[in-house]
C-alpha cells in the first residue's frame, strides 16, 4: 500500500505547479456565500444540518477544481466538519477522496495524540480509512503516542506533521517555557521532530515528518529553518491570521523549498473583500495572488 | 442550556453510586467476544465495516445497562468510532445518548486542542452536538485554544480535563522537561489549570475544569493532588495499563473524593481471564470489583 515517499510527492507537486499555497478546508456556514446559500434554499431541508452539509458539499465541490491550480495541496479542517455531526464526518471523508483524485497532496488537519494504542486507531481512521496523505498531530505524550503515523511515514509513504510553534497567541503559554538545559519547550519539540524523522528522508532531502510552524512568529521560525535541515515545514497563521509573504522568506530554504504555506480564510471568503466578483473568482485570485507572493518571497521568482 | 455545575453533579454520582468507576468505552473489534461475533455473522453484512458497527453497537447496548450499578461515568474513546469512518462517528454519538439516557455522566475523550477558532468549532461538536458532559483537551496551544471549552464549563453546566501527566511510558519526553525557574513542564501545565479553573468552582469544592493525571504516575500524581485542592482528577491507566487502587490512595482528597479513574480494556474484555462466564457477566464483576478496591483505597470502605 506504498504510495511512493510523502515529502518527495508535496516537493514535487510544488515544483510542478510552481506553488507553495496548501488551500485549508475551513467550511463555516456564517461565511459562505450568500449566492451559494440562496440555492439551498431552508425550505428544500426539512432537518437543519442536512442544508448546511448539502452547502458545504456544494461550496467545496465548486471550490477544489477551480483552486486545482494555484494549490500543492488541501488541508481540511476536521473540527469544522465534526461540528455538523456524522453527516459532517461523512463529508469529510468524501472531501478527502475528492481532493486526491483532483491531484492534490491531502493532509488532514486533525491534531490528535494519545497513547500508543489509541493513537493507532487514529492513524487507522486518517490515514488508511479516510486516506489522507498526511496529518497533523500533538507531540505532548511523546514518541509511543505519535509511533503508529509514523509507522504509516515509514511503510505506506504517508506523512505527519508534528505541532512545534503554533500560530495562536497563546501559543508562548507552554510551548515557550525556558528549559534549565537552555531554550524553549518547542525547541526541544522541534529537535524530537528531527529525531524522529531520520529514518523517513527522501530523495528530495527531507523526512516525512514535518514541524508546524505558525508564520506568526518569523523569527523563532528562521531558528528553526537553519537547526532543522531536513524538515519540511506546514505553516499556518497566513493571510486572516496576520502574517505576510515576507515575513516568510526565511522559512524556505537556499533553494526555495521545504515549506508550505496554508491559508484558509483568506481565499475561501476571498468575495467579501471583492464585492463585484463571483465569490469563485475572488477565491481564485486570491489562491493565485498568495502563489505568485510565496513564489517571491521563496526567491524563486 | 445549563445543566447545573459539572463537577458537583460528577460528584453527586459518586457519593449516590459509591462508586469512583469510569468506565472507558473502547471498542476493539479483535476483542469482542466471540458468542457476540457470532450473532453477526459475516454473512448477513455485505459491508464489512457495517458489520464491525453493528457488532460494537450491540456490545455497547449491552453493557451500558449492565455497568450502571456500577460506574459514575463512561469515557467513549472517539478514536476508536473513527477507525470506523462516518458510521462509527454516528454510533459514538448514538453511544453519548444513550449513556446519559441511563443516567451516566458522559466524558467524551477526544484530547482535541487547537487555535481558538478551530476549538470553538471542536467544542461545538462534542459538549453541544454530541451532547457528552465533558471532554478531555490537550493544552499544547494554551489558554485561547481551550477558551471555548471553558466558556461552556462557566456557561452550559459542562466539563473539561486537561492533559497533565499522561499515563503512556514516552509521557516524560516532554510532560517532565525541566523548567529553568523550577519543576517540571506538567507542573506548569497544572497550575494553569488550576488557574483556569478558578471561577468555575462549585458548591462541592471543585471546579468543572479537571486533569487527567496518569494512575501509573502515583507518586507525581500525590503531589499534585497536594497542589491543586479544587481541581478534580480523571485517571487513566488502571487496569490493563497497570495500575492498583493500593497506587491511587493519595490521589483522593481527605473525604475520600476528587478523583475518578478509568478502567477500559480490563473490564470490557474481563471474559478472557474467565471463561466460564458469560461476557457480560465478567464485565460486571470485574466492574464491581474495581468499585470495591477503590472505595477502600479511598479510605470509604
Amino acid at each position: 500500500m506504498s504510495d511512493g515517499h510523502f515529502a518527495d510527492r508535496l516537493i514535487e507537486a510544488v515544483e510542478s505547479k510552481r506553488s507553495h499555497v496548501v488551500v485549508g478546508l475551513d467550511p463555516e456556514f456564517g461565511s459562505l456565500p450568500p449566492d451559494l446559500l440562496a440555492a439551498c434554499p431552508a425550505s428544500a431541508y426539512p432537518i437543519e444540518v442536512e442544508r448546511k452539509v448539502a452547502c458545504y458539499r456544494e461550496f467545496l465541490v465548486a471550490l477544489l477544481p477551480a483552486l486545482a491550480g494555484e494549490a500543492c495541496a488541501v488541508k481540511p479542517q476536521i473540527a469544522y466538519f465534526e461540528a455538523l455531526g456524522a453527516r459532517g464526518y461523512a463529508l469529510y471523508e468524501e472531501i478527502v477522496t475528492m481532493a486526491k483524485e483532483l491531484g492534490y497532496l491531502v493532509i488532514a488537519d486533525v491534531k490528535r495524540g494519545d497513547i500508543g494504542s489509541t493513537a493507532e486507531a487514529y492513524a487507522r481512521a486518517h490515514l488508511d480509512v479516510a486516506g489522507a496523505d498526511a496529518v497533523t498531530v500533538n507531540p505532548y505524550f511523546g514518541t509511543d503516542g505519535l509511533e503508529p503515523f509514523f509507522k504509516r511515514c515509514r511503510e505506506a509513504g504517508k506523512g505527519a506533521y508534528v505541532l512545534v510553534k503554533t500560530s495562536n497567541p497563546s501559543s508562548a503559554e507552554i510551548q515557550d517555557l525556558s528549559l534549565d538545559s537552555g531554550g524553549p519547550v518547542y525547541e526541544r519539540v522541534a529537535d524530537l521532530v528531527e529525531t524522529w524523522g531520520r529514518d523517513v528522508v527522501g530523495r528530495s532531502g527531507y523526512s516525512s515528518i514535518g514541524a508546524v510552524v505558525g508564520a506568526t512568529h518569523p523569527e523563532e521560525g528562521a531558528r528553526l529553518r537553519e537547526r532543522l535541515a531536513a524538515v519540511p515545514f506546514l505553516i499556518p497563521g497566513y493571510g486572516a491570521q496576520g502574517a505576510t509573504a515576507s515575513d516568510l522568506s526565511a522559512l524556505f530554504d537556499a533553494a526555495g523549498s521545504g515549506a508550505v504555506i496554508n491559508s484558509a480564510r483568506a481565499i475561501l471568503y476571498a468575495y467579501k473583500k471583492a464585492p463585484d466578483q463571483h465569490w469563485l473568482d475572488a477565491a481564485r485570485e486570491e489562491a493565485a495572488s498568495m502563489r505568485k507572493a510565496l513564489w517571491r518571497a521563496a526567491g524563486r521568482a
